[in-house]
């Protein structure tokens, strides 16, 4: 590994006891889930099992947390200062030195092109000694490995701020659908239904659309006397975390019994479903017949069950009816956790192919 | 008027000649159009006419260009200033100060809440002497008064970048409808129109949507290889001006038979559309048969004639199929002139009352 510029951030390797810097020979694997909101970093020891019989819970030795490390909001400098400093504070409380590493697993949003992973794997090499197994994926692939204990197997829905479906094929084929942000047509996401719910309560102000329950509930919440403020309210910060944050009111509306709120629940339940769809399709998840057993990892707080309303229960009913095999799963490890895991499993594997 | 922070803006007022400087009476108005793109102040003398018999050329004595004023954009202090120094700007060309000043039209961007015009009231209200009268409105007013020569009648579509409806009876009550931005569901604009296509090849790409023409056009406009890359180029400056520019491209495979582009583009037809109609039925502009005279004044790249594909056509044989009074207008003066005409407008209304 080259002297790298933030040499401060692995200062502490200096000063751990000689007997715990890996003299022992912990070998240990890094996870990392990257996102908008926050980044997590979990070191994991390389434990010899297969994915069906992990120990419960996952011996997880040390976690860290951060802010954003995506570098299409803060920039690349940024992020990848955020990124290495979670690292070395994961293996700083682990009390090992970055020598204890066998693989890392960066899965970080914003990494949507090959050209995006190369630079980041460029980079890494730069932190850690060279025989560090090093792999850079879309924070999708985490959550995937998250429901799935670190098999890259089926296709994972994340629908919260924003969405997107991601799969693999058990021969490594990979697809994906939506993940383009608002702008580009994430209508399904958290984003979108309450972007469509204050477009509502706008339209049935001005004219141009029905009545809604919408009005009085969002406005309400967001303490506002009138529609007309909503302008101010949207463009003062047009996060979209804080735009996506409007969800449950619209739920809460379309249980009870607004149809301007169904109107976009079902919405999003269908193009929700359909992004899953276009993955299951494209790599053929659901075999010849269409029925093969395949695994659906559901995440994000849209999905989750909302009372009556359950946005994911209609998912799923909208894509069993298709595929009868599709079995959903609502991971119990944060995606941190596949991250490792995933780490975990190329390494066994590359070790079985090296033994 | 009190003394100003920003004095030296009026400095060039000690130095005017003692004969120009309205020693020989000359009285005008002053019209600033104020948009987030740029902003326009003219300043035009006091003539006694009708509406209907304007000299052509109108008379302007100067005309001064600043940038941005949209408060929403670049702040309030920003804003004022580039308010406050493109009227001085306009006066000083004119040779006048501000004692020459009857009244001030400002049309600004960002004025959708009475607060938001009585901020800027109080705050024109320090520049100018105190018997100057002072109208501030939303930037769309002065787009339809350039339409109407300075009457305040009828209705304005303005598409282009963003898009607004707005509407004036002759007993003054107004009505709008849209304009509230992109995330707030203006879906008819510049901005909305190329940013579904940029969602169509998304999901074409991803298998949501059927393959389009759009994705080769778009691609090769923006000289980039994959639908991948749309991504990182999206949010590298989501300026809306930026990506409402690509709507020659979506007009072009329209015009070439593409299913898709023409979707986009009739749907943006109705939906501009339907901001016209709930102005005009809330206002009741076309009378209780429906068949009542009423100018619609039409501005804005998205509406101008777009070779064969004609959406401004398209969106006026919608409306005149349910209003067959309304008659359409191409202004042939920009908006300042409009603004500078209400304002003219306002100065002889207030005139004829106290004489």
């Amino acid at each position: 590994m080259k002297r790298h510029r933030n040499g401060e951030i692995w200062d502490f390797e200096h000063e751990l006891p000689a007997v715990a810097a890996n003299q022992c020979g912990v070998d240990v694997v890094l996870g990392l889930d990257g996102g908008t909101t926050s980044t997590v970093c979990v070191c994991m020891p390389v434990i010899p099992c297969s994915h069906s019989h992990f120990p419960d819970p996952l011996p997880v030795l040390a976690r860290a947390v951060a802010g954003c490390s995506n570098h299409n909001s803060v920039g690349e400098t940024a992020a990848r200062e955020t990124l290495e400093q979670v690292m070395a504070d994961a293996l700083a409380k682990s009390g090992l030195n970055r020598t204890a590493v066998r693989a890392v697993c960066l899965a970080v949003s914003g990494v949507n092109h090959p050209t995006d992973q190369q630079r980041i794997i460029d980079w890494l090499s730069d932190i850690f000694p060279s025989r560090v197994q090093l792999y850079v994926q879309n924070d999708a692939v985490a959550a995937l490995a998250s429901g799935t204990m670190g098999k890259l197997h089926g296709c994972v829905l994340i629908a919260g701020t924003g969405t997107i479906a991601y799969g693999f094929t058990e021969d490594g084929r990979e697809a994906r659908a939506a993940g383009a942000g608002p702008i580009l047509g994430d209508w399904g996401s958290g984003y979108g239904i309450a972007a469509q719910a204050l477009t509502a309560i706008v339209r049935a102000h001005d004219g141009r659309g029905p009545h809604t329950m919408l009005t009085s509930c969002i406005l309400q919440t967001l303490d506002l006397v009138s529609p007309d403020e909503l302008i101010g309210w949207t463009y003062a910060d047009p996060s979209w975390a804080r735009i996506a944050a409007l969800v449950p009111v619209v739920v809460s509306c379309a249980e009870a019994g607004d149809e301007v709120a169904n109107t976009i629940l079902l919405d999003s339940v269908q193009e929700l479903a359909s992004s899953v769809k276009a993955v299951v399709q494209r790599l053929g998840l659901c075999g010849e017949d269409g029925k093969d057993y395949f695994p659906l990892v559901m995440v994000g707080g849209v999905l989750e069950a909302n009372k009556r309303w359950d946005i994911g229960k209609e998912v799923m009913n909208y894509i069993s009816k298709d595929y009868p095999g599709v079995q959903a799963i609502r991971p119990t490890v944060e995606p941190a956790v596949g991250a490792a895991l995933l780490a975990w499993s190329f390494f066994m594997k590359e070790s079985k192919k090296s033994s």
